[in-house]
């Protein structure tokens, strides 16, 4: 579904080149420039539809966002949802996370967010998760030393993985729970797939995960 | 139910000063001539009537067990199934967990199994957990440096603040679970709680953490 092409939306995305940002290695290390403040930037790998970083960007005016999606078709969604609420502490990358470390510099990303990101189920694809050693290691290099990595899914199989790869890659965890809509947490805010998931009854597991 | 008292069990267990040791402060940095060998002890804290670490000196005759119990009236249940069994490699002491420091030296413990815990849910009781910073520090005292912690359990909430209390002291979070009887994990000893639960439908989680 993810990869219907959907027409126009390349134009349309064209047409706002201040919020979905073309050339982002152009400012490596002046994001607090392009804010135009000196909040910390906080990112989200893997954007989908804007739900949650949308939703982050109005609960926190004094944090700048960016959110990071590959395909174009639904980035399309979340740059129309910044558009109506007229938020000015966000903006997308229509970028690949492989290249973080070309978009930005130590320091410069004080949390890295992802959320029901893919589960890659085969050993030889487990590289290609976004908690993997080789992920993990490029977060290290944007982030400062007590930078955060915050994580949801609803995929057991990814949580442990997380759990461990985060704690072999010198991170302590946090205020992790295995049941996040049953544990009194205020403030969540849900990504489209959470909302679906969650109403079929399935858990979602969240982990907070700080650099030591 | 523990705490109900059995007559005679205390006659009984003082037949088998071999088996239900009295003084462990005497034996310690002695445990490798105590069991006559040089092979990794490993402790469980909690042993309860037996099942789990009698069958794990049963399974793994190459390793010293020495299962610890506080409760007389269930540990003398874990002391006949041993003199059943006829093994060698395990002993027990009717103790309270407090005092580790006092009856092993450093390096003395290869890896500390705790099973169904109790879960002390009130927050200011959480310092009696057995995953508590408390008694992490006394693991270490006794274990080497990559001594392990294994731990189960079907309660939820402390499972969160076990993995969280141990990556916080240091230990890498390994092999994880948070559905143990569906992983496909081969050699799994159960305890007479973990039967009981997972029959129940309960799922059953575990880890294992290693100092770093």
């Amino acid at each position: 579904m993810r990869l219907r092409n959907k027409p126009g939306a390349m134009d349309r995305i064209k047409q706002f080149p201040n919020l979905v940002i073309d050339k982002p290695e152009a400012l490596k290390g002046l994001w607090k420039k392009q804010f135009n403040n000196y909040n910390p930037i906080n990112i989200e790998i893997g954007t989908g539809r804007g739900d949650f970083i949308v939703g982050m960007a109005k609960l926190h005016p004094q944090v700048n966002f960016i959110g990071i999606e590959k395909y174009t078709s639904v980035i399309i969604d979340a740059m129309e949802k910044v558009i109506e609420e007229g938020l000015t502490n966000i903006v997308f990358l229509n970028k690949d996370a492989d290249k973080l470390t070309e978009y930005f510099e130590k320091n410069e990303v004080g949390r890295v967010y992802l959320n029901f990101s893919d589960p890659w189920p085969k050993s030889r694809h487990h590289k290609r998760r976004l908690t993997h050693k080789n992920f993990l290691d490029k977060y290290k290099l944007i982030m400062p030393d007590n930078g955060e990595v915050h994580f949801k899914t609803d995929n057991v199989n990814l949580f442990e993985f997380s759990l461990q790869s985060l704690s072999e890659e010198n991170f302590i965890l946090q205020n992790i729970s295995l049941d996040l809509h049953n544990s009194g947490i205020k403030n969540n805010v849900m990504t489209e797939y959470e909302r679906k998931f969650s109403e079929k009854g399935q858990k979602i597991m969240r982990l907070e995960a700080k650099l030591k």
